[in-house]
């Protein structure tokens, strides 16, 4: 890349994007000699007929209304899910970047969760962890407190540490509190991100907390 | 956990640590078998000398002085290479969070990369991917701009995406330019995080752009 980027055109407060699309960019890590096979067969089983979707060498990115891409994304980590292989998701949740475009967008928003049915077929537990990042706010820990807070009465809040909240629980309801901080923040700030990271199957004892 | 969290006590703009404790938290996903020998035996290799560490269930933490962080992180994700296999490390590398604390802290702050002579032993290449959070700041779409396009000069950045910007180079390269805008944010921004996901033994071809 030789050209240098701009963004001083954006205008902090103002998303790039006037479709209020909804971003989710994530890897699926299988600790497996069969990652490959795992992580393509994820990726293929998604309906993807509600994101717009792309998968380069270094992640996968759904865009699109925010029940759609939540629902394309827990289905994916969901159809990555084999009995006893550890797997980590990493995913980056974002909404109202003043250098979005309405590019890249999918022909429907019809607030459908057409992957639902089959997600629901398999349930697993999850631990893991998140951060929130509202943008641009100088009020942000404040909204912090009140997601954590939330997740703390719902019992999908485990623990607080170091720049993170720790996550635990049958993988529909982690996805489900994600879902509702993502609303909340839709509500207070025009660009944050979550960023969170889920582990299955994972190898109980080996490593003391 | 029961109790909720809060924040109230937080200013915004300043640091909860009065040390100026640097923070990574971070995850090794060895895709292969082997996964627990790989993690483990990269994590245990690492002289924790000059850093605060701690491994839970979800991921392993080191704070300190920049240098030394950063220091003993090349070291963890050089120490999981293994020729091959398949690898990822996602971090969270964040600074001057106004709800941090001047607990968990090394004793030492000599700006020593106590690691680096070992880790320079190997050298392999690497793809990734990167976003910069700038807090609180009104301005923070120029502060993202300025760390790209220093990137961009120095030939570490590959290209850009939706909410990241593309990396490649040799892992030491790599690793180098991140600590550069880590300073850069360090000068413009109070509290900031630096989310990356680094890849080695990427399997080509497998997956078209």
């Amino acid at each position: 890349m030789s050209q240098h980027v701009s963004y001083g055109n954006c205008r902090v407060g103002v998303p790039g994007s006037h479709l209020a699309i909804t971003g989710a960019r994530f890897n699926l890590a299988p600790m497996s000699d069969d990652f490959i096979d795992i992580i393509l067969g994820a990726i293929r089983q998604v309906d993807l007929s509600n994101v717009w979707a792309k998968t380069d060498h270094t992640s996968t990115i759904y865009r699109g209304g925010s029940v759609e891409v939540f629902d394309a994304l827990k289905a994916c980590f969901i159809g990555s899910y084999r009995p006893g292989v550890h797997c980590s998701l990493e995913a980056t949740l974002s909404k109202g970047c003043p250098g979005d475009v309405d590019e890249d967008t999918p022909l429907s928003f019809d607030g459908s969760r057409i992957n639902e049915d089959r997600s629901q077929a398999t349930h697993f537990p999850v631990i893991g962890k998140f951060a929130v990042y509202p943008m641009g706010s100088d009020n942000y820990m404040k909204t912090i407190e009140k997601v954590v807070n939330l997740g703390i009465d719902q019992g999908t809040i485990t623990g607080t540490g170091h720049y993170v909240t720790f996550l635990g629980g049958d993988v529909h309801e982690v996805f489900d509190y994600l879902e509702q901080v993502f609303k909340i923040l839709e509500q207070d700030v025009s660009h944050f991100v979550i960023q969170v990271t889920l582990l299955c199957n994972v190898p109980g004892g080996e490593i003391d907390e």
